[in-house]
């Protein structure tokens, strides 16, 4: 009944001169932005604008093979920074030890000839030193970089924001990650390796997390395409010692008998903030529809995979000592900079990370 | 006599235990912050850190040879995108008229299949086709897509920005922009050519403006790289139609004599705002110290050229429609959308823009 209401009304209001005229007016006041724009357009000027968008389809299309290539190369790439990275991971679980020669670096040489440093810094430093020989004496002797990944993480917002306090010990025994890429010709993934030593809470000497890609526009909204997207992601089975697993945790729990009305307690497991719950992540179902958590959850996940292989892995040690740069850093002005120099540069050769698992 | 005076209080401090065991107390609180952490790690340790660090660097220069052999990748993409581009250039300057198989807008097709179509909105549909018939026909017959790239310019609030309405019948004139590379082997740098249809103002055809680039690691800071950053640009001379430059304005000025106290008004010429004064950016000079202004504009400079290689000349026609969807867009939530799913993708694959002549 409404809608033979609103019905009758539209046809009314269509036969009217004045309010015919005040829509036109309102439509042609829509000029301005983009759409209105376009619909104000000559008929034969519209005609070959669509014959420019049918032109940017085809870019989109090629646009996603230079992708491709762009992947050919990273994965090239990669091996060509292995070795670094091997040599990396063997001096942090001890089993290389650096030259003097390796371990110069030249910044700490030039602190020492700073015309700045004057000789109360000096003595400063001196006592300083003597504080750190007695503190050597006291350690026993470490080896390799203890905690090194730890580090790392405790060092990254993002993953220390995942970080609980019972994952800590675990992580002590991360020795290495690895991004392993997608052979050539096979649908383009990524997987992160995370190398354990032998330790007490799990069996692996590996966990792993693969992240499945896609580099090509999507049919219905292909000009949405902006280079590869991570479209889902797989964990592996934490093959945990008893009465280690800490993604689960025991409450207890007051029931009452429906009948005697009397009262027990049981253990119920119920799962467990944890790190470790990121190599279980949610599946994306077939019809691609996601409860509002899970979309969530996979969301923060596709951003920590990413920057794990974009970030971390490539430049650990600016992490663990903290020198890597972020980008965030970017959004603050230097103290006495002025507005005007808040330009924000656009960020460099990162892969895309859309969420497309909302768009299915 | 006040440096002498530190120097003693400095002494007297470093003597007294107390202040020592506090400085100590609060070096330690440091640990927490990564400076402090790696004050803190034994010698042995600190030793095996700097292996690192030198292998990082060595990371650093692997990397700027990848970001160099993708240089390479967009220059031979850049030619399977031209005959596409050129395509576009001729619709919309007229020289060529696309096929109605070539207009064919799949989008189109479908809206008039839509099942939401309700009665009414057939009926306006069908006013508003007869109000566009009726215009049409009021219409000279448009060539091309007339004010291509104005309304371009228009729709980019960073061109937007610029542009004065003296530019505006100006821009009116120009029918393509186009990217060239440097050649293989040459130093890194593109150059933005804007072609123009003959015109009263000017009696250039083309416009220019050169990015120089550079993709290495800084000696000095090795870390800091991250991809080819934009160095300097160079503009082109505008041969200006006799009172048609629109970068300059005259004003009167009163002078007053300093003998006589006569009064006489003289005409000056001043800069005036203008998109045109893109062709002339302020010059880095050899030590790399600018003024706070020419740094400001050089930013926005190096922002603009590079967003217009980046993303206008590869899409026009969607910020033409107003299609293109903006990064900055991603910055707001839709309506409705839950705060938990305020992820923000990174950036994909764009080059760096570093404003590098501030580290000079």
């Amino acid at each position: 009944v409404a809608a033979e209401k609103t019905r009758q009304l539209t046809v009314q209001m269509m036969q009217n001169p004045q309010i015919l005229a005040a829509l036109q007016e309102r439509l042609d006041g829509l000029n301005g932005s983009p759409s209105g724009y376009m619909e104000s357009l000559p008929k034969v000027v519209k005609r070959r604008v669509n014959a420019l968008k049918n032109l940017q389809v085809k870019c989109a299309h090629i646009e996603a093979k230079f992708y491709e290539e762009v992947h050919e190369l990273e994965r090239k790439y990669a091996a060509l920074y292995q070795p670094l990275f091997d040599k990396r991971s063997d001096i942090v679980k001890a089993a290389y030890e650096p030259t003097d020669e390796e371990c110069e670096w030249k910044a700490d040489e030039e602190e020492d000839d700073c015309p700045k440093t004057s000789f109360n810094q000096d003595e400063m430093k001196e006592k300083a030193k003597l504080e750190e020989e007695k503190k050597d004496e006291e350690k026993e002797d470490p080896k390799g970089i203890p905690e090194f990944w730890l580090t790392v993480f405790k060092n990254v917002d993002l993953l220390s924001d995942m970080l609980q306090e019972h994952d800590e010990p675990i992580l002590k025994h991360l020795q290495d990650i690895k991004v392993k890429f997608s052979d050539p010709g096979q649908p383009m993934s990524f997987t992160l390796e995370f190398h354990f030593e032998p330790n007490d809470f799990f069996t692996n000497t590996m966990l792993t997390k693969t992240y499945k890609m896609r580099s090509e526009p999507d049919e219905n909204d292909p000009f949405s395409f902006d280079g590869p997207e991570i479209m889902s992601c797989t964990g592996c089975t934490i093959d945990w010692t008893k009465g280690k697993n800490v993604t689960l945790k025991t409450i207890k729990k007051k029931q009452k008998h429906k009948g005697r009305g009397t009262v027990r307690t049981v253990t119920k497991t119920v799962p467990n903030d944890s790190f470790f719950n990121f190599f279980t992540p949610p599946e994306v179902p077939e019809n691609g529809e996601l409860d509002e958590d899970s979309e969530a959850i996979l969301a923060a996940d596709f951003e920590i995979g990413h920057f794990i292989r974009e970030r971390i892995v490539p430049r650990a040690v600016l992490y663990f000592t903290g020198e890597a740069i972020e980008d965030d850093d970017d959004d603050y002005d230097e103290e006495g900079e002025e507005a005007d120099d808040e330009v924000k540069p656009p960020k460099n050769y990162h892969m895309t990370l859309e969420l497309t698992f909302w768009k299915l």
